[in-house]
Parts: structure tokens; sequence; C-alpha cells
């Protein structure tokens, strides 16, 4: 049978102040609550004037304390339901992502992660009115166990991702109620880009009401999959280092000195001192490098205490870095990279099809496009590349956030990738302890990558003499007592080496070409938000 | 050829301060340096004597800068170096690990990470007297690239990893110098645990100097091995997490407001306000139960301001943690998290057997002992063992470090087992979040799991309803509004489940049988460490 989309009567607006939405929620719940009651009365009228012939068929079964198994009821996932199982008898646990009562009969759309299937209830010998009744009384978003038939339609429910069956429900036990007021609709929350709603109310919600409510939001499905395609990012970045000889290590967050010489920097009260959040494990990568593990990763937590509020930064993140002795060039290690991230971007294409086309779904962007092998410009091309654009750049100068995103461009215009590195940076807008270019004493050994033209991760072939580069922090004029352990890593023999750190959420943005790294981090923390 | 065991004369001794230590090591540089300068003098005064066969095949190179490629080099690593390669001529990179001439040879030993081959340089129509003595004043832990011929030997090397074969060097240059003083030899820091050196001067490296000069410490074969067995419980806690069907998620180190109670709690100054380093992913967790992500895992840093100055408590360490929704028992949970573990011994055992030997090689310990299915006793069951070896304990008290040191003996002598699951603990001595045991009023559904008689995780069904939560806080003394948003994350139907966390650390020490927990954080954080 086929679901008639119902009517969105949801109160929530972004126009409507914090404050007053709270009132109409109180208000709200308060009126629920005298209907609830009014409802029980009711119930209690009707069984007393009619017997109910599904008793023990529906119910709260009050709070699952682990007092029963059940081992006897067997569930099966909501994805694989399918015309195989036709008139097969099953449990399903599931959220009521809604329900609309007809007569003598009730739908509903039962919601299992991104998967949805039509459940129907008809009174019958077996079900009696007030079970329609209860069932039509659930809140949206309360959890369920349902008994029901598996059956086909004749038509597919186009509704709902299950197109080919229903279920004809026997039982139903709530198993965990959702409050009836919700401070967002997950209906709304899950509204395509651009798409209005049915009644034309134009209901968005904004991003702070999402994060608020973030337990609510992530339900959709284009949050379902952002999050399984981030994970799906960092199993294929380990999973590809370590085939390649890569170890993992564990670098420590809270640090003694300020790295990279004291600025945006979070301090932390240690005992009766201070100690410091680390901005990046690029120490302690070098001093595993120089101890000898000669390839080696490590994913975690980075801390930057910048008062940026941008559509790109976060003061805390996740760092996929990577650091690796070479035998002569640096090179060999760039390459090692750009190899990296075209297997994970194949990975994504091949492994995450699903989840990137329910991205889609809600945000529609262009696929990312990748060459392999990727592409690899030198800096003073991109001088080039964007002085024929009419934009004139010094020889040691940097590129602004603007010049990167019309870099990106042309580039994509001229070699169709969105991903590509930049290679042999001027030395002069580089860190201290970069390796100076020994054939051009402006440039130097380091190098950015790119994805749809914004920076995602950055690099360089480390000064790895304590001579080198005592000189080069004091050309920096950074206070060489500060960073002496990190000079005296390099005093016992080291490897010549190079590597990068990743930013995981920017490429999460960027691949799924999406507009703000809030939507891809699930609990995020800038200068103005560290809750929930 | 056999190579004997050089005479060990280092100076450094624990039992020296570290000011006349440093005070000695700046004397024994300047000397070391004073005996370069004399040496290059000899060496041009021998050059003009002498015409130097080997002009070009030997020297220091200078810093690699990446301006050579030397792609015609083909390098080959010391754990591939064996008989099947005899005659052929190979490059090496390795450290400069012991060496010794003796008249016109001079022996070397060269180091790759936990492997050492025997190099043999003698004077002959191709090698100078002068390149000898360069090879022979090359200091220990420099790194060298040798051009050498590999040669079988009549009888095995005891002294080196690769005994069948040794390389007849023909070029050796110095690719980063190593200071001559060392703060600690590397033969003095892997000597097994009880053994004394040929000089019996019984030096031993005491933990401080191994930790202040981590870079030189972690070059030892088992802190080689012990690290890569780090990296391999991290890569089998979430390979077999992952095909259970658990989602990886990252969650905030900074928040909000301490999330059980205050104390321990690291306080970090946030822009204009104050914000905690998180001391437990769980509510976060928890939060994605309750956004439908099923099961989830999430590993990385967790912090407590415990000022406990211990062998198994570090300021910093990393978090295992995992948290699933059940149907309708936490045991389901139980006994995911105990085949986890025992699939993750399974495969330390399987795939990192050379690791735990070279760490069985320095600290010899019983190899650790599992049964499949796990052992899980009941908190009431452990009393009664207690008890029958005299430790009487009341059935609300919680078990103190040396009752579970106790405890562990009494099950690996009843039930010859290292690990073991303890499951409902008496719920006042678990945190309000934990689910009262809906069959006994002074029981909780919360477990605790062991190694070796020591705590390596801790779990529990949490409570998914807000009104018996609220309950429990307000039992508990918990200030209801300080804990809001954790409460209201249940308010919109949540799904049973359970979790728990482990910590890495406690599981390689323990794996491992060693004594501190230093020596399995690669750069530990304690109250009085947070450097290197």
């Amino acid at each position: 049978m086929k679901e008639d989309k119902r009517a969105n009567l949801t109160t929530e607006s972004d126009e409507l102040s914090k404050k007053a939405l709270k009132k109409q929620q109180r208000e709200a719940e308060k009126a629920a609550k005298k209907a609830e009651r009014k409802a029980q009365i009711q119930a209690q009228q009707d069984a007393v004037q009619e017997e109910d012939i599904s008793v023990g068929k529906y119910g709260e079964i009050g709070l699952i304390q682990s007092k029963e198994k059940h081992t006897e009821r067997k569930f099966t996932d909501v994805k694989n339901l399918n015309p195989n199982l036709e008139n097969q008898t099953i449990w399903l646990r599931g959220r009521l992502h809604t329900s609309r009562a007809k007569g003598k009969q009730c739908f509903i759309v039962l919601r299992q992660q991104s998967y949805t299937i039509q459940g129907l209830v008809a009174v019958n010998e077996k079900v009696s009115k007030q079970m329609i009744k209860f069932i039509s009384n659930i809140t949206k978003e309360s959890i369920v166990d349902v008994e029901a038939v598996v059956k086909c339609v004749p038509s597919k429910i186009e509704s709902c991702t299950q197109k080919d069956v229903e279920v004809h429900i026997e039982k139903v036990f709530v198993i965990s109620v959702a409050k009836p007021q919700l401070p967002l609709q997950i209906e709304d929350a899950s509204r395509p880009v651009g798409e209005t709603d049915d009644n034309a109310l134009n209901i968005k919600v904004n991003q702070d009401t999402r994060l608020d409510n973030r337990v609510l939001d992530l339900r959709t499905p284009a949050n379902q999959a952002i999050y399984r395609i981030e994970a799906g990012v960092c199993k294929l970045f380990r999973d590809i280092l370590t085939s390649k000889g890569f170890v993992e290590i564990h670098t420590p967050k809270i640090i003694s000195a300020a790295s990279e010489g004291g600025a945006n920097v979070f301090t932390v009260s240690y005992f009766k001192g201070n100690a410091y959040l680390a901005q990046s494990p690029q120490l302690y990568k070098q001093m595993a490098i120089a101890a000898d593990f000669d390839k080696v990763f490590t994913t975690g937590a980075v801390f930057r205490a910048e008062d940026s509020n941008t559509h790109r930064h976060l003061t805390e993140f996740v760092g996929l870095d990577l650091e690796m002795a070479f035998k002569y060039h640096y090179h060999e290690v760039v390459d090692t990279i750009g190899q990296l991230f075209v297997e994970m971007f194949k990975g994504l294409r091949d492994n995450y099809a699903a989840e990137i086309e329910a991205v889609r779904q809600q945000y529609n962007v262009e696929p990312f496009k990748f060459l392999d092998p990727p592409l690899k410009l030198e800096f003073k091309d991109a001088i080039e590349l964007l002085s024929e654009a009419g934009v004139t750049l010094g020889e040691e100068d940097d590129l602004s956030t603007p010049d990167e995103k019309l870099l990106g461009k042309l580039v994509k215009a001229k070699y169709d990738t969105d991903f590509y590195i930049l290679d042999n940076y001027p030395l002069a807008v580089r860190p201290f302890y970069t390796m100076p270019d020994p054939n051009n004493p402006k440039a130097s050994n380091s190098y950015d990558m790119f994805m749809r033209g914004e920076e995602i991760m950055s690099g360089a072939q480390r000064i790895h003499d304590p001579e080198l580069l005592t000189e080069r922090a004091k050309h920096h004029e950074i206070d060489i007592e500060k960073i002496r352990s990190y000079i005296d890593a390099f005093k016992y023999g080291c490897p010549p080496h190079a590597g990068g750190g990743i930013g995981l959420e920017r490429v999460v943005m960027l691949y799924l070409g999406l507009d703000n790294i809030r939507k891809v981090s699930m609990f995020p923390r800038d200068p103005k938000r560290i809750t929930p």
C-alpha cells in the first residue's frame, strides 16, 4: 500500500528566539501531558466498555534493566527486509519515524539508522481498536519492538528505503519513549538543500540548533553516512600506511613548552605548574624517527587556540600525522603521501558508495575527482597560473586563502583534478625546522596538498642536523633554550626524514564538498562552542 | 668470522648525580673534540705521506638535503640478509652499533631497528689503511651507508641477529654523526634483567635516565618490539570491532564541565573562560548510541589529574573505549567485550610472536594465558574465593588493589588463566549512571576485567532513562544542573546500552608481564614528568 506524506505541523522555526521556543515547548509539553492523561482515562473507560482482544500484544514494557533475555525473539535488520522474506514472522527494533492513524488502521514508518520500512496495523480478529489507538499515540523517535509479517507490495513505497515490502504488525512494545515535543524534526534536518517542504513553510534547521541538539541531528541519513565515511578515512589511512610498513605511535597531548613559539596554545593547570596542549605531534613523530622506528603515523586530537571563526577552523580537531625516514630525497616521502591519498580516494569510492550517495541526497555537490598518479606542481608553476589569471605574487609570498581557492579552480580547469600537491614553497613562509632547498636559497623542501582548492595537509623535509637547526631557529629569533630538547633529539644520529599533518575533518568536508567543518565534526569545538 | 665482545668502558652510572654526569659529559665531549682534531691533523699528515687508494670510497657525505636521488643504489634490509645473497653486492643503511679495529682490519656491527649484521673491512688492494682508520673512528650510533658483498660464515655469529652471513665492506659513507659521548649505552639499556655485563660493573640504566634520553632508549630491541606490539593491540582492537559492525567516532577532549563530579580534572584556559580535559569519552559514546550509531568505538587520549605516583598510573593515557546498544540483557555486551579480548590475545600470539620473544629476551616473564571463551566470575564468587584465602570483605565493599592482586593469583591457580571478567559489582561502589541490578538492590549491572590480577577495563550497563538517571544522580548528591546535558541526551529515545573503557598501556604492560607502565608509554606523563 502506498503511504501519503504526512502533513508537517511542526512549530519549530529558526525565526523564533530560543526563549520563545522554550516557552512554547513547555506549553506544548503541558498540553501533551494533559492530552495523554485524557487519553488514558478515555482508554480506561473504553476498556470498561469493550474487552480488549489484543491484551499482552502491545504496551510499554518498562525500563530494560537486563531482567529477561528473550533469546527466542529473532531480530532482523530493516536493511535486510526484502521479498525473499515474504510471509515470514520477524522481530524488528526501530524508531517510530512517523505514524498516521486513518480510521481503523494505522500506518507507521520504522527507522533503523538510515533504513526505513512501512508498517501497517489494522483492526481485525486479532487487533483491537485499543491497540491501534495505542500505536497512533506513540511519540515520534520512540524506540519500539515489533513482531510482524513481511508482505510484498503491489507498487513501490517511494517514501521508504525498503520499497518492495512492508510489515503487517502483530505486536508492538515501546522500549524507550521520546518526549512529545522535539527541538527539531528529523524530516526538517534531513531535507535536501534547496528543497521546500510540503507546506512550503521552508523550514530549515540552522547549524546551532543542530549542534545544540546533536543527539537528534545525528540521526539524519546524511549524518549517519558522514560519520561512517569519516571512520572510513581513518581506517584507510591506517590500513594503507600499515601495509607500507608504518608503525602507529601515540604522542602526548600535554606538553611542557609551547612547540612553535607560544602563539595559539592552550594553557593547562598541571598540579602546581602549567603545561600546554600540543598543536601537533611533530616533535614526537620526529623523535620516533630518531629512535629508529623508520616510518610512523599517529591519529589523535590536536589543539589550536586560534580565535578563528571560519567555516574551516576548529580549536580541536583530529590530526592524521605521518613521518618517514628516506634515503636521499624527500620526494620519496612526497610520493608516498600522494599515493596514500590516491588509495584513500579509491577506497572511499569503492567501499563507501552508498554513504557518499546518502550525503549527496541532502547536499548535492559534484563528485570528487582525482588523478592517479596525483598531480604535483611546483610553487613557481602556481605563481605562473595565478599570474595568467591576473593575480601577481612575489616569489617569496605565501598564498592567501582566496589565492588557494582561485588556484584550485585554475588547476581543476586545466587538469580536471580536485586533488593536487604543491611542492617547493618559499623558505621565508615556512617554519624554522624546514629544510632549505639546496638548489635555490629562497626555496625549501616543503609542500602542501589541496582538495577542492583548500589546504588539507602541510609537510616538509625537516632539518635533522642540530647545528643547522640551531642556526635556522636563531634566524627566526626563537629562544634556543626553549627548544633545547627538540634540537637535542638529533644529536645521536638521525636519518633524513619528512612528513606531514593532515586534518581529518577537512579531508571529509572537502571530499564530500560540504561547506562547513562543523558538519563533519561530531561534537565540534570552536572559540564559541565547547558544548555539548 | 667470530666477533669478540668489546670491552664496555662507559662512564655512565646511576650513582652519579645528574649534574656531575653533565659536567663529565661536557669534559668528555671536549676531550673527544680535541682527539678528533688531532686525528684529523694526523690523517692529513698521513695523506701527505702515503697516497690513499680508497679515495672516494669513504667519508662524510655532508647533510642530506635532497640534492641527489642516487636511484642506482639498491638498498637491502638487514633482516633480509641471508646465505641466498652470497657474493652479491648490496647497499645497507644502518647505525654503527659497535666497531673494533684490530691491526689491519676492522669489525663493525651494523644495526637496523632490531636487526644486526657483522661487517668486516681489511686492508687489501682496494682498501687503504686510511679507510680502516676512518671507519674505526666513526662514533657509535652514527648512521652510515655501506656498499658491501654478502659472505657466508663458517660458524654462526652469535652476537648478531643475522648469524649465517657477514658483509665485506667496500664503501662507507657517514650520513649522520652521533656525538661521541652518549648519555646511555644501547648495550646497557638492552641488557637482560638480572644479567651482569662482561666487566661485572653491573651497569643498569634507571627509568628516569631512559626517559630523559628516550631517543636512545627506544632503540633497544625490547623497546622496538614493545611499541610494535602496542600498535598491534590498537590495530586488533579496531579491526575486530569494525568486523563486528562498530563505527569509529572521535570525541572532544576539551569539555565544558567536569563529567564526574569535578575531582581529578585538568583545567584549561579557553579564550576568556575555562574548560576541562575529558577524563573519559563516555558521555560522547553514549550520545552516539542515542543518535543511532548502534555500536561505536574510539581510541584516544584521556586525562586524569590524579596525584598518583604508582607503577600503573599515568596522567595521560590512551583509552580504547567502546559502547554498544543491546536488545534485552547487558551480557550481550559483556560477551562481545570478552570475545574481543580473546581475539586480541590470539592475534598477538599469532602475529607478534617475534616481538613478544624480543621483550622476553630482556624481561623474562611467564607467557600470558587465557581461556576461550573467557572466564566470567560473579563478584560474590570473588568474595568467596578471597574469604577462603582468609580475606573477608563485606558484600558492598570494593576490592582494594592488593585484593585484586590476590584474587588474580587465586583465579590463576584455580582456572589457569591470566584474563577474567568480574561481573555484578556492588551498586554502592559504582558511578551514579550504572544500571542497578533488577534482581538484587545491592548489586549493579557492572563489570571489570583483569589481566594478571590488575584491572584493565571497567564498564557497565548505563541508565538510559532520564528519570532514573536523575534519581540516581541525586542519590549520589550530584548537582543535577551540572549534568543537565548528559541527562537530556536520553530524552528523545535511547536504546539500552553498555560499554567500557580499556587502558591501552595497561593491556600492553600486563600482557607482556612488565612492572611499570612507563615502559609501555612512549612519552609518559605523570605528576612529576611532562618531558620530553
